[in-house]
């Protein structure tokens, strides 16, 4: 962060919460009342793919937080016949303390675990042949992750989605679509260098 | 997985161990004798680009670890005047256990948690003119990235690398530059919207 930025972004206070509760805030932050349930749904088409791909049980947990700092309410809806459920809304406290998040966050806080590429950086254990075989087994994986990506751009409903949204859905496939040939130039120059590396196990 | 796949890769007998573990075994496969500290330094000119980027004290509860299941020995080095030093050596039976989980672990595992992109997913509550402060902010970080490792791909001691690992670091260069254009195209994609997008928080 440069000086300048420093000064026109005065450090905000934010409740000390973990990344997943605001990214929970995040989904409720249109105003409709959800249950767990459509919170699970909806990130599993969202957030799944460049995020954190929660479980019912791990969503209850940080809404139970969450409610008890002031920063989501809730409240049953009963439905005659069928159960009665669990329907949270953001406060105002809660908008407040998502947004201040959002502007404000350190942008050097993301996450990459990439076991593939941890991998193939271990070839030498394996050989050639066989990080040929990872690789394409990733690269498929990949083609089906970008299927449901588009799937969920071109299927999400309009009250889930705006332009911001969309847009990050799009960066999203262009990035694994991305991966997918930057390991394929990765298997090419293996090849090249074939010569020079056991195919079998060191 | 496909079923050809499962056939021809029987299920190994692996210790339960996270992925952190066997990336500590990683850095010792190559059955060098090597310091806490120089595992903290390797895995940050490596595993840091991909991975993790653990620090001393996270090194040494993995070591303990892997030493109580026999998959790394220790010995106290004397050193005359200068404090005696421990270093770390993998066993064979560490040797196995990395070996297959290289060959067999999932190829979904990798995680990734993009703080920047669920921030960006979110613009609707900080506006356009914000989102374009955050999204330009990350490409300045991503370049500085890409030159760390690149500088750490041009600088590897020939003891610490191999085509492998030389090949995943140009993977990650490639991957970051990737992100600086797709981040660049959804900024231009956003301001063509523009006139249907309030450019301050709604």
């Amino acid at each position: 962060m440069t000086a300048k930025q420093r000064k026109t972004r005065p450090q905000a206070v934010l409740p000390d919460l973990p990344s997943t509760s605001y990214a929970v805030l995040g989904l409720l932050s249109g105003e409709r009342e959800l249950s767990g349930y459509d919170l699970r749904k909806w990130a599993s088409n969202s957030l799944h793919f460049f995020y954190w791909s929660p479980s019912l049980s791990h969503i209850y947990a940080e809404l139970r937080r969450l409610e008890g700092l002031g920063l989501v309410s809730q409240r049953i809806e009963p439905r005659g016949e069928l159960r009665a459920r669990r329907l949270y809304r953001i406060t105002p406290a809660g908008l407040d303390a998502v947004r201040t998040w959002v502007r404000t966050a350190p942008v050097d806080s993301t996450v990459l675990k990439h076991s593939v590429a941890l991998r193939v950086w271990l070839g030498h254990l394996i050989g050639l042949d066989s990080v040929h075989d990872l690789v394409a087994e990733h690269i498929a994986a990949t083609e089906m992750l970008i299927t449901d990506i588009r799937r969920a751009h071109d299927t999400a409903p309009a009250e889930t989605t705006n332009a911001y949204a969309q847009a990050i859905l799009e960066w999203a496939q262009e990035m694994q679509a991305a991966e997918i040939d930057a390991f394929g130039r990765l298997q090419a120059k293996l090849d090249r260098t074939r010569p020079a590396l056991p195919a079998k196990a060191s």
